[in-house]
């Protein structure tokens, strides 16, 4: 059976939730999404690999860009979906129902109903989003299709309790290796420590304080911590080195560079290797579109403090934000579920933006 | 081609060095020890696994343990032995030749031509030295065979550059687990970080000061080090755990109840975790067996730090000594090698002790 798009929304999720789409299985979800666009007259539709991008083509002044990843972590048993309402509230459990299947449905929706939209629309739904960043499917768009990528603003469907979540702070891990002298433990006084000499490395963590600012009317809450340490070959052995690895999150007012110039700084003396780096996206929301998008979705904006794809569309010059359904916090879990009343209200406030 | 305990030492230390014995494949060397040993019938040969013990049984007043264990590390593509000369130096480069072959060949060797020694000597060849205590031989013959095990003095040929070292420290393992709060890395705030809180206890190990000892007329440094530290789960995630391995070398003169004691009183404040423990043993150089031993022998004696078989007999009541040719240093190197003029002085220096 065919996805039907004109469908209620809950029961459109439900059907997009029960073909199951772990990270690298996103095929037939790809081939059903796919299939189900290309049904509607309105839509261009781009199929490239398993990512699938849809768009009008009406000629308004602005374009904007709606995108939701079709893959989640892997199942705990917890499919197929099931409605039951808990605490009062009608929640759909199962996988992918929060992050992020509840985001896709409303635009896939969407995307069907709104035939002439007040802002031109390119619907994306790509792949592999929840594994190793190299693998994510907006890399292929971007690489093979960069027109695509193109708009005056763009929405992710990431689950955000219905709230706007601008920007996101960049991430940064570097490596710290303090170096010793190995010895046998019966003769420690013929070696030098290297667990001991990495005292200095975890007293100065110990001391950072966050700094906080604000960046276009948003607040960020910078960290600098250890995310990983090991040391020590043998029960035996005086250990010849430890290794610290650091993971630095950064408000959006920092590049990179800035960034990096900042830890090695604060670890002066030391030898820091820079494992992997990926900037943070100022939220962009003073700009006017964006101002037109909070008024017609009625909340506050947020800052975003992960970072997710908002700052690869951040890093092309599009402001974008993360607006969905569903609590970022019930994503991944085994109990993942997702309100059906906020899927409702994200619908809705996307349709009143895409029709005013 | 059966061993031929009566040529040369050094002839005999080759033939045995290529046996390939690696722990758990001593059996070989066994059956050809064993074979070797029941050719001079002068000596009551036992075969217990394979460990093999022979002993005189001549009615001496006193009787002395020669041990020596069989087996080696893993090889590293240093077998067959080879003799060269070296900054002037006559070796014999090889798995085993220096851990500790050398020195069982010099028992072997004496064995055969001591046909009736000034004292009684119990000769013991074990297997299992090299892996964990548990399969180490010597407890097959303490089970079995006790009266094996018992005398007056006993001689380990472990290498010790041809000087006396005696008694040895003990040796005590603690896992310490510092935790903290897990939280998404991207919101340090809401979680509390293991690695850093256990800042604490490696400024308590750097602060720490070696205790200094003479017991029975040796010095003793005691030690307390980190030997191992991991913490973390992911990239991304503040941990809610960081493990410290402390290891402790404690002198003769404490038990493995003070040692212990001392440790977690060091650590107040901490939940410490005994991991293993193994008694130290005073050198009981004190004694007049030990005495006569040191006058034969001609050399100063000097503490043991590390822990070996001899403190098995010390808490058996037997004094015991390590004295055996080769540099302990070059023991488990990959050029594993033993100079062959140490080979002789040990021959030399026990033969006179076991004839005077």
């Amino acid at each position: 059976m065919s996805l039907d798009l004109r469908s209620d929304v809950i029961d459109l999720l439900a059907a997009i939730v029960d073909i199951e789409s772990v990270s690298g299985g996103e095929q037939r979800l790809a081939d059903e999404v796919e299939a189900a666009l290309r049904a509607c007259d309105h839509l261009e539709v781009v199929r490239l690999g398993n990512n699938v991008a849809a768009r009008t083509r009406t000629g308004r002044a602005e374009r904007v860009i709606v995108a939701g990843h079709l893959d989640t972590v892997p199942l705990a048993d917890n499919l197929p979906s099931v409605i039951r309402t808990v605490d009062g509230e009608e929640r759909m459990y199962g996988r992918g129902t929060c992050d992020m299947k509840a985001g896709v449905a409303v635009a896939l929706s969407l995307a069907a109903e709104l035939e002439a939209p007040s802002r031109d629309v390119t619907w994306i739904f790509y792949d592999n989003e929840e594994v190793e960043a190299s693998k994510n499917g907006l890399n292929t768009v971007e690489r093979e299709r960069p027109d695509l990528m193109e708009g005056d603003f763009a929405v992710l469907g990431e689950p955000s309790n219905a709230r706007v979540e601008g920007g996101c702070q960049g991430t940064m891990r570097f490596s710290i290796t303090v170096t010793g002298v190995a010895a046998h433990a019966a003769r420690a006084w013929r070696g030098v420590n290297a667990i001991h000499e990495a005292a200095d490395v975890l007293d100065r963590l110990g001391m950072y304080v966050p700094r906080k600012v604000v960046v276009d009317g948003l607040e960020y809450i910078e960290g600098l911590n250890a995310v990983r340490i090991s040391g020590g070959v043998a029960g035996n052995v005086i250990p010849d080195a430890c290794t610290i690895e650091v993971n630095f999150r950064f408000a959006p007012d920092r590049t990179q560079a800035q960034a990096e110039r900042y830890v090695r700084d604060y670890f002066e003396g030391y030898d820091l290797v820079l494992v992997d780096s990926a900037p943070a996206a100022r939220p962009g929301l003073d700009r006017p579109l964006a101002q037109d998008f909070l008024r017609a979705v009625g909340t506050d904006p947020a800052p975003k403090y992960g970072w997710t794809d908002v700052a690869r569309f951040s890093a092309r010059g599009v402001p974008a934000v993360n607006f969905g359904p569903g609590d970022p916090l019930k994503a991944h879990q085994d109990d993942e579920y997702c309100s059906l009343e906020s899927v409702r209200t994200v619908r809705s406030a996307l349709a009143s933006w895409l029709t005013a």
